[in-house]
C-alpha cells in the first residue's frame, strides 16, 4: 500500500466535490432523496437489517426532508464497489463493514475488527468518548467521506469445521473461508485462506471445496445452514471480535445538510450501533440453544491455538506499520483497548462469572 | 405494595393528562420548550451528563421545534419527586433511574437493575429485541408516562469498606450504604443498610456513621474522594450490574408531538444509553488506573460471599411475586437473560478470557 493511491482517490474526492458543490444550494431548502448503496444482499440478516434500520431512521426524523433510498449489493453497483461510488459522488452514502475498504487505506479495518482487538463495547468507549471518532475522520478526510459507526455484529464465532482442532498444525493446509486481517493471520498458520462471497459459502463447504468456514454467529450461520453440513462448531473466535458496520457519507453532501440533518445522521447512526449489536446478541442467543437441541457440538480452541493466533495477528499488524497512519491508529486503539479492557474484566466478567457460578 | 396505590396514581395520570389534552392543538405547529426534571444535581458526573445529552439531541434534531430545558435536582422539584411531577403534567419529562420508584410500582427495578440480573448489554438485548421496552410500556399506561432506556453506568462497582470481608458473616451489624433491591439483600445479610443521597455519603464514611458504601464505579466514586478515607476497593458487585437510567415523557404530551419528534425522542434516548454506557466505561478504565497507582487496593469478594448475596438476592425477588406485573416481568426477563448470556459468555466472554491471557 502506498501513499500514491490515496493521494489518486484523494484528488478523485477532490472532482467529485466540485461536481457536487455546484448543486448544493438546491439542496438546503427542499425534501430530498439520499441512496443509499450497500455491501449487502437485501434482507440479508442483521447486516441489511442495519441499513434498513438507520435509512428509516433518518427519513422519519427528519419528517421528509430526508429520504434514505437503501440499495442492496448490485442494485446500483456491486458490493465492493460502494467506496468509491461514495467518493465519486454517485451515490450520497454506503452501509457496510469499512474492513473491505483495506485496499484503499489499511486502517480502516480497525473501524470494522482487527484480530485479537476490541470488543463491540472497547470500540464504542474508543470511538465516542476516545480518538476513534476522529481518527476515522481524519481517514475519511482522505477519501472525501463523512462516517459513523453504524452496527455491529459482536463478537464473531470461530466457524465451522469437519474435524476438530488439537492443535495450531491442523490449520496447516487447511482449506478455510474468513477475510480480512484475521484470514491474513490465519495464513500464517498454513492455512489455505479463501475469500469467497457470502453466497458461495454454503456450496463450497457442502462439495468439500473448503474444509471450513467461518461467518458471523449462531443466528446467522443458521440461516446459512452450515449445520446440516458439519456440527463441529467452534463458538469463541480470535479473528473479528466485535465487527463494526459503518455509515459513510459523501463529506460533499453531508457539508451541503442543515446541521439538524447532520446531527440526524449521527444519532441515528449510534443508536442503530447499539440496536443492531443487541439484535445480534439476542437472536445468538436463541439460535446458539436451537443450534445446541439439534445436535451441534460447541468447542472453544486449546491454548496452543489462541497462543498461535496471537502471534499470527500480531504479524499481520507488523507488516502494516511502516504506513504513519495505520501505526497512529494502532497505537492510539491499543492504550484505548487497555484501559476499557482493565475495567470490564473487574467489573462487568467477574460479575457474570460469579452470578453463573451462583445461579449454575 | 398495594394495587391501591397504583389505581390512584393511575387517577392522577388521567386528570393531568384531560388538562394536557386540551392544550394540545397549540403544540403541533410552533416551537416549543419541554421541560425535563432529573434526580441529578447538576453536573453531577455521568448522570446529569447523559440528561444534558439527551436533551442536547432532541433540540439539534428537531431543528428548533423543540427545546428540552434540563433542571437539576431541586431546581424545580426534589429529585425524587420527578415522577409524581411527570405524571401530574408539572413537567414534561424526566430523567432518572426508574428504581427510585419501586414505591410507585416495584417492577420498575428491573428498568435500572436488579441484584444478580442483568449486565448493560444484556439490559438492551432484552429491551430492543425482546419484550424489555413493551413491558416499560406497560408499566408506564399504569402513571401516564411512555419511557425510554437512556442512559446506563455499567456494571457498579462492590464498593468501599474500611475493613476486608472475608466472609458473609462480616455483613453482621455493618452499617453500609446502598440503595435499592440490593440493599435490601444486604439487610438479610445483618448489614444495617442505609439509603444516604450522594452529597452526603463523604462525609458520613469520613466521620465513620458508616462503614463503607457503594457508589458507582471508579471514575465516579474516584470524584467523591472515597480513596482519601480508605484504600479498600471491591470492584465487582451483585447489586447493579448495569444500571439503565430512564427518559420518561408523560404521556400525553408525548402523543401531542408529530410522529418526527416522537421518534426523534426515541432515538436519542437509545443513542445516549449507549453513548452514556461507553463515558462510564471508558472513564472507569482510566481512573481505575489512576487508583492502583495511588495506592487503593482493589479486591474480589469471596465465592462464599457472592453464594450469600445469590441466596439473599433471590429472597428479594421472592418476595416481590405476589405482585403480578412484578412476576410477568421477573419471568420475561429471567428467559431472555439466559439466552443473552449463553451466548455472551462463549463468544465474548472466552474470547476477552484467551485475549487477557495470551497477551497478558
Amino acid at each position: 500500500m502506498d501513499r500514491r493511491s490515496f493521494l489518486k482517490n484523494s484528488a478523485l474526492g477532490g472532482t467529485a466535490a466540485a461536481a457536487t458543490t455546484l448543486a448544493a444550494p438546491a439542496y438546503a431548502q427542499g425534501n430530498r432523496t439520499l441512496t443509499m448503496v450497500t455491501t449487502w444482499g437485501r434482507g440479508l440478516a442483521g447486516v441489511f437489517d442495519s441499513a434498513q434500520k438507520v435509512a428509516e431512521d433518518i427519513t422519519s426524523m427528519s419528517d421528509g426532508q430526508l429520504t434514505v433510498d437503501v440499495k442492496a449489493a448490485g442494485e446500483l453497483v456491486g458490493a465492493f464497489e460502494v467506496f468509491d461510488a461514495v467518493t465519486a459522488g454517485q451515490a450520497d452514502m454506503y452501509h457496510a463493514a469499512d474492513y473491505y475498504f483495506v485496499g484503499q487505506h489499511p486502517a480502516y479495518a480497525f473501524f470494522t475488527s482487527v484480530p485479537f482487538g476490541m470488543t463491540a463495547q472497547e470500540l464504542v468507549n474508543w470511538y465516542h468518548h476516545g480518538n476513534g471518532a476522529a481518527l476515522h475522520d481524519e481517514l475519511g478526510q482522505i477519501f472525501g467521506l463523512k462516517s459513523f459507526l453504524a452496527g455491529n455484529t459482536g463478537a464473531q464465532a470461530g466457524g465451522w469445521f469437519r474435524k476438530e482442532i488439537a492443535g495450531p498444525e491442523d490449520f496447516n493446509g487447511l482449506k478455510f473461508r474468513m477475510p480480512g486481517l484475521g484470514g491474513k493471520a490465519l495464513g500464517k498458520l498454513g492455512a489455505s485462506v479463501q475469500n469467497l462471497p457470502g453466497a458461495e459459502v454454503y456450496q463450497a463447504l457442502a462439495s468439500g471445496a473448503i474444509d471450513g468456514t467461518e461467518w458471523i454467529g449462531p443466528w446467522a450461520d443458521e440461516k446459512a445452514g452450515f449445520q446440516e453440513i458439519t456440527k463441529t462448531y467452534y463458538t469463541a473466535g480470535f479473528h473479528e471480535p466485535g465487527a463494526g458496520l459503518s455509515l459513510a457519507t459523501n463529506r460533499d453532501v453531508f457539508d451541503s445538510l442543515t446541521p439538524a440533518q447532520q446531527k440526524i445522521i449521527e444519532i441515528a447512526s449510534a443508536s442503530t450501533h447499539q440496536w443492531n449489536l443487541a439484535q445480534f446478541l439476542n437472536n445468538n442467543g436463541a439460535a446458539l440453544q436451537r443450534l445446541q437441541s439439534s445436535g451441534v457440538k460447541t468447542l472453544e480452541f486449546p491454548d496452543s491455538v489462541w497462543d498461535a493466533f496471537g502471534r499470527a495477528s500480531q504479524e499481520v499488524h507488523d507488516e502494516n506499520m511502516g504506513d504513519e497512519l495505520y501505526k497512529k491508529v494502532y497505537d492510539d486503539y491499543q492504550v484505548s483497548l487497555k484501559a476499557s479492557s482493565g475495567w470490564i474484566v473487574k467489573s462487568d466478567g467477574a460479575y457474570r462469572a460469579q452470578r453463573d457460578r451462583v445461579l449454575g
